[in-house]
């Protein structure tokens, strides 16, 4: 059978899985979920061995020992995916959820009741826990999913996804629900971004260039974002102490993420205070900072920002740092600069806290926090399956619920139209 | 200026527009409605003069008499859109509303705002009415709209859309909030799907043609329904008289539309007693109907269906008749041939409903009623700007609140992330 056949039959064997799952109940999904940590971590040994046969031909391919790093699975990691595992079984259900219900003037009850999407394909990097975490959240919401692993990573994949597929056969599960594209040929994607009779959403997780070689030959919907340029505008009556903790904290607790810090907006009336205390503190972490003219000449020994800059998702110990005359100047500068993720005003004043909240329409705004709260867990979704920078959908951190839609259901007594 | 570097123009501008127009209060949107309703009638020889440069040309071209039907306005069609206009003011505003809040354990207070889409392209059929009830509701969901008509209606159109561009002019919200491209040319279009920098959503209204065109070049989402292949689900304990008087009216109440029945499904323990009536009561509607094998033993003066005939949208008085042995195979039928737009189940049976409400996953699921309940406007949202049979962002009739998405606010006291 070839790739394009082969790729075909695991769309139509997932759309028939969607069905039959689509009607599963909670208790069946946890209980599926449950029995899929007790094996993944019964399952070491196999796991382990095709995780070695990965990192043997990483290591072969010369990649770089960060690469390697998020490749290796060890006790600990499989002791954090069964837990994943358990903490979405623990999770309320979606699905079959009715979130409003009304009656209209000739007696018709109307009602909208949540549902699966249906497939799901997720597409993905190096990391091997994705495979169990998006097939988790699947699951439980109802959707058959077909994951595409990187190629670095396929026999770890394979080994998870295959424990994961047992308990699948071995319960009321439609044994279909979860599947791994088993090919590492590029066609394989190809033929799978074309599939929109069967797949109705695809999820790219990793780097901007992976988002954007799907997006541009996807038929199916796609939900991403390409990077995240966060930004926190300190206000001229920010709380000094306050506006530091938060600017290192969301800078530097982890750099390399998408909700991290990476220009920072300080209105002028308090830029000469704030930014010498601020720089000693970033520059304590490692930070380096890179500035417009105004704050130049405030903190003499650093860089200039270049156009660039204020576009760069650095993912890492730099940061852009402007001086604004205006709140107005600064939301002008997340329109332009910005990338609809995360921003974050820092003010004791409550007009602008609000209007900062009202005018940013990012799809995570805060008051002072740190950006770094956008984030599913954090804000109370309970799970994370991406971040949406587009609107259509899902805006901003996904959960469960982001995995369903919603249909209108009605209760009638004979009515027709007149 | 070419006609490329136009269209970019628009977009930028509608961009410009909808972030002035995403922070404008209901009041003033309101204001504006209601005074675009009043120059609409003030405006009526301009409106009809080029009206009447349209239906010329559509003699002239020799487009069929229900093409130039569609196409002519007259002070009864100006009312209409007036009230249209008036209606949608009346209307509770989305934007802004705080659809839900929640408390984190390190205090955060988590909510999430609806917030306008952004810049939406409306690409349509003849009907110039769309210009303006598009436009009513795109402005009161606080988006910018670009209006893309039909080459037929180019005239008429333009000189809707400056009546309510010389509104716009005078009031407080931003010029550009609508537009229409001059052009007729297929070139305007291409571009225009192209602008996914600028542009948040398509929604193309028109034919499966036109549609699959739209969706096939569009870089942007696209929100569509290609077809309403609706289906009546006539279950043994089913009321007589309802069911045939439910079956005339989705049949044949208005037959050219989405929601009209196309297939009638009907259990073989009453099709006996149950098919002639409902026949004779369709027939003096004028329906021609074509049928199963089962159908035919009962009713023999009648077509046979044939493999194409299930999956038909007729809009038209014609109906296609299945006898199933059971609801398992009601539900089959309609997963394999449906569209996912509108089904009802017509039944006695408490079990029988809650089934098939849970199980069949189209947009709109009915009990006991007319599939053409399946409309903005009689389910209750108050408006409709189209009908969804895509599960992502919105799944069946839209109205004012599908137009919207929703961001994350964040009220924090100094939160940093551990």
């Amino acid at each position: 059978m070839d790739i394009s056949a082969r790729v075909q039959q695991i769309a139509a064997d997932a759309l028939a899985a969607s069905r039959l799952l689509s009607r599963c109940t909670a208790g069946e999904k946890n209980a599926a979920l449950m029995r899929m940590a007790e094996e993944l971590l019964h399952s070491r040994d196999r796991i382990l061995a095709g995780n070695q046969r990965d990192v043997a031909a990483a290591r072969e391919k010369g990649l770089s020992a960060a690469m390697i790093d998020r490749l290796t699975l060890q006790d600990a990691t499989l002791e954090a995916m069964a837990r994943g595992l358990r903490e979405v079984a623990a999770l309320p259900d979606p699905v079959g959820r009715v979130t409003s219900m009304w009656r209209r003037p000739n007696g018709l009850l109307v009602g909208r009741m949540r549902i699966p999407l249906g497939v799901i394909g997720i597409i993905y990097e190096s990391r091997p826990n994705v495979t169990v975490d998006a097939s988790a959240l699947c699951l439980k919401s109802g959707n058959a999913v077909i994951l595409r692993g990187g190629s670095e990573a396929i026999h770890s994949n394979l080994a998870i996804a295959s424990v994961l597929q047992e308990v699948l056969k071995k319960s009321s599960l439609p044994d279909h629900a979860i599947q791994v594209i088993p090919f590492t040929d590029r066609e394989a994607v190809s033929v799978l971004l074309t599939l929109d009779e069967q797949i109705d959403l695809i999820i790219p997780r990793g780097g901007e260039e992976l988002i954007r070689a799907v997006v541009s030959q996807s038929k199916i919907p796609v939900i991403k974002h390409y990077k995240g340029v966060c930004h926190i505008f300190v206000d001229a009556s920010a709380d000094m102490d306050m506006a530091v903790n938060i600017c290192v904290n969301a800078k530097a607790q982890r750099p390399g993420v998408c909700n991290a810090l990476e220009t920072l907006l300080v209105h002028a009336d308090i830029a000469g205070d704030f930014l010498p205390k601020a720089a000693e503190a970033l520059e304590q972490k490692g930070v380096r900072l890179r500035g417009c003219g105004i704050t130049r000449k405030i903190l003499k020994n650093i860089d200039a920002a270049t156009e660039e800059d204020w576009y760069a998702e650095y993912l890492d110990l730099i940061l852009a740092v402007r001086v604004v005359a205006s709140m107005d100047e600064a939301v002008a500068h997340i329109e332009k600069y910005g990338s609809l993720h995360t921003e974050s005003i820092l003010t004791k004043d409550y007009a602008n806290a609000q209007r900062f909240l009202n005018e940013v329409n990012s799809s995570t705004v805060l008051v002072n926090a740190s950006t770094r709260f956008s984030d599913g867990f954090e804000l109370g979704l309970g799970a994370e399956i991406g971040i949406s920078t587009t609107k259509l959908h899902a805006y901003g951190p996904m959960g469960l619920e982001e995995l369903t839609t919603s249909k209108f259901i009605i209760y009638g007594d004979g009515q027709v139209r007149t």
